[in-house]
């Protein structure tokens, strides 16, 4: 069982970052992640790199011992390339372009975007894939998360025909597995059909679906191709991982996680802590869901469930590559978290099978989108109650690892298949069915019993 | 009382049809449905027509003495046309073309559309329309369904400016009316009118009430076009109807029983049973509407309300086109039906003045966006309840007939004016005030002292 | 302290206007306030003006001894304004153009509307700066209202750079300012800036919150824009005025004060009376409000905190310029006004500090968007029950003099910063958190501790 952390050398002066990589030694971490968003700095304009800096991390990091996971930083295109190749932008259900500004600013059909993304994650391969204190890799960050596993762009449309006429093989194939006979939807040209949106009323559920398994297999191809091009550029023997999101329901995770070594997911157990309750509990479920137990903890059995479908993917262990450690800062209530929580969490994830455990952040960030999260450490760099917890883990390290070593061996297996799940989501015939409710019932019971479930 | 069936042959094998016709004898129907929906079937191509597998459903039916209602297929425009003619595309109340993939992807207004409408129903007019089996026909489908009553396009916009020159004559008389006076509102040239979406803030009511008789106009129109096509290339003997939705709001079905010998509904007591009652019952209601007894068999005053609705428009016997008989697929919840559900509306159509229930529909269908909808026959064939029921009806078919032979004669009148729902619909003065709602009260009350009212 | 009526001469036969004028003066009122929405009517074409009726109604209410305080038209471009120029149309966080067809549809940054507007208003303070009756200007009406202070289009967006330029001085220091080190947000090219609208998650706090300063700023200078033009082309003696909206938060009211000598407010307290109290009291208040009593005379302490909100803006006396005296038309529900309701409001105002009380308007409209408003007359041109309480009011006159004279002295002042405003607004941290229930606890508290507060 290893601990780690979260780091963003590019956010600090790097005259903090030798004071930071002690701190981290001191607290018992052995892992750092970095990189994923580092774009404009790795890349400051186009086909000009500066590693010059991540270099300078890496090392300062390595002096004290951290063995690194480092991102690939394709969730974040910078400024200078989106002017410059406006096609990368995606465009959202309602047809429109979403702009520059946070971040998964891409569509996973550009060519620019490949070309872009093959340069950097080449050169970056080329320069830590042999580095030993890198052991491993993270391509990109959450796929699919803000809404952003499906674009609508004419780049897609085109791509969405190749991928039916692989599919199907002639447009009689496709008519007849649509049912498109219903309501004169028969195609006569490939280039009749376009992505399934802005229709007047519901969609053909074939079309839409058919969709769905496109949008899924273009982000799988695109980890793929990252993940050749660390192995061939890299060292081949060193991990190539990516950050799931627990129960996401738009990508297909078991397909994602084919070109994938190990597959980790993010913990923020009291992150729409009540959505989620909402979402998997069944609307009559008798012992009904308190809200405060939501915002100290959050729902256990929703933390578990997603700890048990990220270690379905590859019935294998899996990481926490980001863990809650304090308040986030993105939820609709981002209330504190109490003492004891955050080794609760940790031991939840063992007993879960991780093997690695990575809270999310090192020190709470001095502006932008998070500047009201969390981390380890305050904004002032002084220890906040998370750090004083992960420290004090140090004196059960051993009985984790004994723990980690015993592998997790359940009784039951629920079957989760996105397919499934995208149909019953376009038809669910009643407004309160979701598949994953469905699965969270019989999770819980199982749970409830003290009997394992993978 | 004549009783019926909705069947669309053109998603079954032809092998099964002399089947089915045979199951719908057995039944005691009298009446089919056919063909609302299959433009692309009829015109698989632009101008070339494919009458053949039409003939031979149409044999098939009239082999077992059932009657043909034929409808013109206009609501679903193929692929192939909106391609060519994208122009036929709406727009809607947020500037953006409605695409297609579903239905009523049409603007009333677009001179394709018309040109192409002639052709087809032109056509179709003269291969059916004098063939004895074809005892009627039904005008395109639901017009205004799914929000599709108004179009935002240019063509409507050049259209509505037309349409207000006939009405005031000079733009004087239209500023007057219009109260331009109010917020510089004054035009100076007709070409400064535009359809009344994405202002600022509320719109001047008037303004937008001319747009709403405008758009109903539109499609009054285009019906009445249909029907002098059908009349014209048919037999003028034969009737011309169009199904209606009820209570629905957005056209002035007087205006639209005109060109119209017959006015049909469809009846869905169950869908959206719960939000018919919130939007009709009062808010303070003394005998609060039970969810349960909606979703059972639908709230019979409303059921009720909408029959008297559609009677008023010709003060005469009129005919539910498409009765429910089984779950629907299209609701919040959609839950299956009882035993005596189906009976019970059937009575209750006659009881309102019916002169025919036709079910929807035939059976289930196994593709597409109503694979979750009943009908008389499973998906697989077998009988569903609703078979069996609509069956056992025939040995009360002679005192059906008896009450169908006696005029409904009512006691009191509810006045229904479409341009008074619109104005008190744009300026209600309290958000709980609807006209229908206000009418709903009045025609409950006498009801429920047993006073028939039309 | 001074009452007066808000009047629209260009709606109704100039017949009436001495009737009218007469009816004002029997009430007691010394001020009439019109124009602000006439431009159609004062500029009928491009660079024609008519003053002709603008004359003659200034002479009409004169002539009975009423003081004028004159609005500037901009609110409300005509149509062939628009047409001829749409870039003065603004756009919306959407990224659409919001069109002609009610009020407010501009673009602060547009040169064209401020070409327009020095024309239009240079002539209006030419020819009535220096008429004695004429006591003031109100600059436009309602700068933000219905969502218009942010507008998203070119010109804003070019401004907005321009804007940054001068705050930052360079694009290094606005990447520093802004954290643009956070997911790749550095900036290498000021073309790269744009307004933050369409990401794809929530934006950077500080490109947001800087948004919402330029576009405050904007409103600001083009008020002070107009106040020069009113100052240098009539009396720079009489004062220059605008029309606030009590707690509005989209705009910097104090710097919105600086090119003012008085501000003024519009007061509605029925209006969105439920929606007021909910956004500004305590989710667990422990006197939860009761809808009855908002809908009564609307809830005293929102409408004292509002009058407190513009008191500050100045430290000095102000006043209500457009003043409830019976139903509105634009709330949720549009109650009736009770007896003693204008009385109350009237008082309540004075013992504000309000100089002086402006009703709205002076007789209900017969048209357009404000039909159903109320006003001291009926539609008919018979007193309603506010001209009725006005008109008793004359008998306490002397009374409200006396306190009129008395200075507002508070004991305590509570800060208002709307840059602090906009902060929390976009990183609130949890869902009920807002800084404006922050004050007004405050507020509240004070008041009823019986002590006063600024």
């Amino acid at each position: 069982m290893k601990l780690g952390v979260c780091y963003y050398p590019e956010h600090w002066p790097e005259a903090r970052w030798a004071t930071d990589a002690r701190l981290m030694r001191e607290a018992g971490l052995d892992i750092v992640r970095i990189g994923e968003f580092a774009w404009a700095q790795m890349e400051p304009e186009e086909g000009r790199f500066d590693w010059g800096w991540l270099d300078r991390a890496v090392d300062t990091l390595a002096a004290e011992g951290l063995q690194i996971v480092m991102g690939t930083p394709t969730p974040t295109p910078p400024a200078w390339l989106v002017r410059q190749y406006p096609e990368v932008l995606p465009v959202d259900a309602q047809g429109r372009v979403r702009r520059f500004g946070s971040r998964r600013h891409v569509c996973p059909c550009s060519r620019e975007y490949y070309r872009l993304t093959e340069r950097i994650v080449t050169a970056q391969a080329e320069r830590y894939g042999r580095r030993p204190e890198v052991i491993g890799w993270q391509i990109d960050n959450e796929f699919g998360c803000h809404d952003t596993a499906r674009c609508y762009c004419d780049n897609c449309a085109a791509a969405f025909r190749l991928w039916l006429k692989e599919r199907y093989g002639s447009l009689d194939a496709l008519n007849e597995a649509w049912g498109a006979a219903f309501w004169s939807q028969w195609y006569t040209d490939w280039e009749q059909i376009g992505p399934p949106i802005l229709a007047v009323t519901e969609q053909n559920a074939s079309h839409v679906l058919d969709y769905y398994r496109f949008s899924s297999d273009a982000w799988v191809k695109y980890e793929a191709f990252q993940a050749r091009l660390l192995r061939d550029h890299g060292d081949a023997a060193k991990f190539v991982s990516h950050n799931y999101m627990g129960n996401f329901p738009d990508l297909d995770y078991h397909k994602l996680g084919e070109p994938l070594d190990l597959v980790t997911w993010d913990s923020y157990p009291t992150g729409y802590a009540e959505v989620m309750a909402e979402q998997l509990r069944s609307p009559d479920d008798p012992g009904a869901f308190r809200a405060f137990y939501a915002h100290d903890v959050g729902d256990p059995y929703v933390t578990g469930f997603c700890h048990a479908i990220t270690r379905g993917i590859k019935q294998a262990p899996f990481w926490v590559m980001e863990q809650q450690c304090g308040n986030v800062n993105w939820s609709t209530h981002n209330t504190g978290v109490g003492p004891g929580a955050v080794r609760l969490w940790t031991w939840h994830a063992l007993a879960s099978g991780a093997d690695a455990v990575v809270y999310f952040r090192w020190r709470a960030c001095r502006f932008a989108q998070e500047q009201m999260h969390s981390g380890l450490r305050k904004h002032d760099g002084s220890a906040d109650l998370g750090y004083e917890e992960v420290t004090a883990l140090q004196g059960e390290r051993s009985l984790m690892d004994e723990i980690a070593a015993a592998p997790y061996e359940p009784e039951v297996a629920i079957l989760n298949d996105y397919e499934d799940l995208w149909a019953v989501q376009l038809q669910p015939h009643h407004r309160d069915f979701s598949y994953q409710r469905a699965q969270f019932v019989l999770y819980r019971a199982c749970q409830e019993l003290g009997i394992g479930c993978d």
